[in-house]
């Protein structure tokens, strides 16, 4: 009777702080996606809006890991229970690296303004974001569900990525030796480009600590995406 | 008086949650020399051994969680302390995954000595998996020392692994161009590749953590490497 008592107090507190995840989770995918927007637009207000929105992140995940060291400071949680509220903690510094990327993201977006855009590079690292951005809800949702198949969907995205990352930076290259005056701009492109496809592996990281909660193993090692060519045939 | 008395205790468990991270770290560093030495010389017992070592390298982990779990637990650190505790738990999840991949290098050794060698490919990973072995000791170095500099250039290291695996890919299409009897080859070849520049990002975590202990600050966006071109010019 008294195990029961201890379980639900448990149960409360958890509920409670994996909701401040949501929460900073929820802060963190409108930074990604503000911040890929004032890039393309080209809107220096909404740039600082997404640096100073920086700071709620943070304190939130200032405020998880306190809650978290409480729960295990009054319930003194022991294996399943225990994984679970590191979990928490595992995860919310993934949310806050995320959010760092989208706020430096930000930053580069202001001096970009005042030089002439190249091409559609913009829009090529808006559409990175949003696939980020989709990782990332997907992530947080696995974990709220505990649901390891849509966990090892999030993973096997980092691939599509990471391809996107490659295309453009090649892009870059291209700009850059067509015009001598693209340079400065790609090169900070190109920075841009490198801190979504940083986001995504963390991202990936937290769809991990999915898998890893629910089944209890590590999650298969990574797999490249699979090639066009038939890979499964021993010739 | 008391309160230095709490702040002694406090540290000298730290010391032993320490210890056994570095201990953790030791066990890492010599699964991936091990996997790729066996790789390269297709040692199947060798291969065998990472593989059953990874056991112990898990139970770390499970170890290392616990202990923090009870220093969180007795000392209720606030503050600087907490943040020090719970950077033990992030660092030991890090080494549990590269530890991993380590395993699933090896398992993919036994495949890959039933098939004739592709070229150098072996020895290109293993070069990898070296430059990720160093990343891993310095990094732990980093933390041990509480050194951001040493981290901070582990983090730029990381880049040269990226780079590395590109090349590799790049190479691995032109063999299976080649000659088809060495898809199958190059598929295990590139995954294991894949997992050498999966353990370098968990390394760049590392030295993530190392930084934001000493500076309090997290550490600058992620920056690609720098290119030839003289990308500072505004032309």
């Amino acid at each position: 009777m008294e195990e029961q008592h201890i379980a639900s107090a448990f149960d409360r507190d958890l509920e409670r702080v994996q909701a401040q995840i949501m929460k900073m989770g929820g802060l963190v995918e409108e930074a990604i996606r503000l911040s890929a927007k004032s890039l393309e637009t080209r809107d220096e207000p909404l740039a600082e809006q997404v640096r100073a929105g920086d700071r709620a992140i943070d304190l939130l995940e200032e405020q998880i890991n306190e809650q978290a060291a409480r729960v295990i400071a009054l319930r003194a949680p022991t294996a399943v229970d225990l994984r679970v509220i590191l979990s928490v903690i595992k995860i919310s510094a993934n949310l806050e690296r995320i959010g760092d990327y989208a706020k430096n993201m930000a930053k580069r977006t202001s001096v970009l303004a005042t030089m002439p855009p190249v091409n559609d590079s913009a829009g090529a690292i808006r559409r990175m974001a949003r696939l980020c951005e989709e990782m990332l809800k997907d992530a947080l949702d696995a974990y709220i569900r505990r649901d390891a198949e849509l966990a090892a969907e999030v993973i096997a995205r980092d691939e599509d990525l990471d391809q996107m990352y490659n295309a453009l930076f090649r892009e870059f290259l291209t700009f850059m030796l067509e015009d001598p005056r693209n340079i400065t701009a790609c090169m900070h492109l190109h920075f841009i480009a490198k801190n979504v496809e940083r986001m995504g592996d963390h991202c990936t990281s937290m769809a991990e600590q999915v898998v890893y909660l629910v089944t209890g193993n590590t999650p298969d090692e990574a797999r490249p995406k699979a090639d066009q060519t038939s890979l499964n045939t021993k010739v």
